[in-house]
């Protein structure tokens, strides 16, 4: 005899920029309740999502480790690298999806918001028609970034731009160019062409890195001062000058 | 005999997009906890912060409520816009810092987060110099709205620029035209504008509506479907399609 299961849940849940009181109310009681946790890392690495949530879990917690196949071993325009991180999320989406067929909700744990650039993205496209995906936001890393700073990001009509350290130098260039307020994510081993396209738009002395937003590490300085290596997570800034009354 | 008095601190709280639960563990606490509480507001209106709060004060609050002089009555040009609110702030940071100074704490209600766009701003470069001011950042309101779409709003390398429609259309339709993904904010009377701004783009097909996000009210739209009048918290998004494996 056939007995209908109720699907699970997978919720792609945003832990904010790193302290655990910057979960939202909705996002704690997910990561506090939930039986099955799932989070990516690079392989060998706590991860930073397994981190945030460190002695939030339930003492029967089943934790699911996605460790992807590649980080940086590969250059991105590589076949390889898509190949490969494609295989690796249809893998991750076959787990998850068993799950929730046999009625188990999963708490999958994301850095900041889950629909900001982040790994969950892969994820929800492939499960969102096969069984039940929500959201919960997060506040963002480049806010937690901000606020470090203790300075507004943008006033009046400013426009901020937010842009990957990933993208070509010349482009970069334009953009710090072209814009009042500017986040730029991605940095890590980018740090040296950054510092280039800040200084080649003239604005380093306005350009500040934080490393390890809204953590115990938490370190703001002038771009200037950095040395030659900063964390994958780190944020540059520079803050809108607009309009104020 | 003078008793020294421990400073109390101004906390600008970010209240995140419309939900309760999408506020922070720490701004929760906050919120309920702080027998001051302070939020601007449109004279005779309930206020946007205020209401997201609504139930969650403790009963022997003491409501802050403090009304702009001036929003749309007077064109921004005109330098009685400045001055009028100018003098208004200055006002609050009396008041707030009379209450610091006695040793209350307070916490003002943000909606969205305080660096983001904020009044709060306005205060905090005020009185940041005279008491102890805190920021809890909170999730942004265009996090909130991309999250509404079901959508994430960036992937791998893709540029996002936020701009306000308050801009002129020339500009507007040269930052729509230069962005993979964007999110324009401060609509109200300004959509006919930003309809046309978006359709010499050529971005009308892909271009979404927020309205109340994360609000029982929330409603998605498509610009196109949009009729003249919109909510000034809206939040209009084209979402990034960059590369993903």
């Amino acid at each position: 005899m056939n007995v209908p299961i109720k699907l699970g849940t997978i919720h792609g849940v945003g832990l904010g920029p790193g302290a655990q009181d910057l979960l939202s109310v909705r996002a704690d009681r997910l990561v506090r309740g939930t039986r099955h946790v799932a989070y990516f890392r690079k392989a060998g690495r706590p991860g930073q999502a397994r981190r945030i949530a460190e002695g939030m879990l339930r003492d029967d917690v089943v934790e699911i480790a996605m460790e992807y196949p590649v980080t940086t071993e590969i250059p991105l325009a590589d076949p390889r690298y898509n190949a490969s991180l494609s295989a690796f999320y249809a893998e991750c989406t076959e787990r998850l999806s068993a799950l929730a067929l046999a009625g188990e909700d999963v708490a999958v744990l994301c850095e900041g918001d889950p629909f900001f650039y982040g790994s969950f993205m892969h994820l929800h496209s492939r499960l969102m028609d096969r069984v039940p995906v929500h959201v919960v936001p997060g506040i963002t890393g480049m806010t937690g970034a901000w606020t470090a700073t203790g300075m507004p990001i943008t006033w009046g009509d400013d426009v901020l731009t937010v842009a990957m350290a990933t993208l070509p130098e010349d482009e970069l260039i334009r953009r710090i160019r072209d814009t009042d307020s500017l986040v730029v994510m991605k940095i890590g081993r980018n740090l040296p062409k950054l510092r280039r396209a800040v200084a080649a738009a003239g604005r380093e002395k306005a350009a500040w890195l934080v490393e390890y937003a809204a953590m115990p590490e938490q370190r703001v300085i002038l771009l200037t001062e950095a040395i030659e290596v900063t964390p994958y997570f780190s944020i540059l800034l520079i803050h809108g000058q607009g309009r104020r009354p």
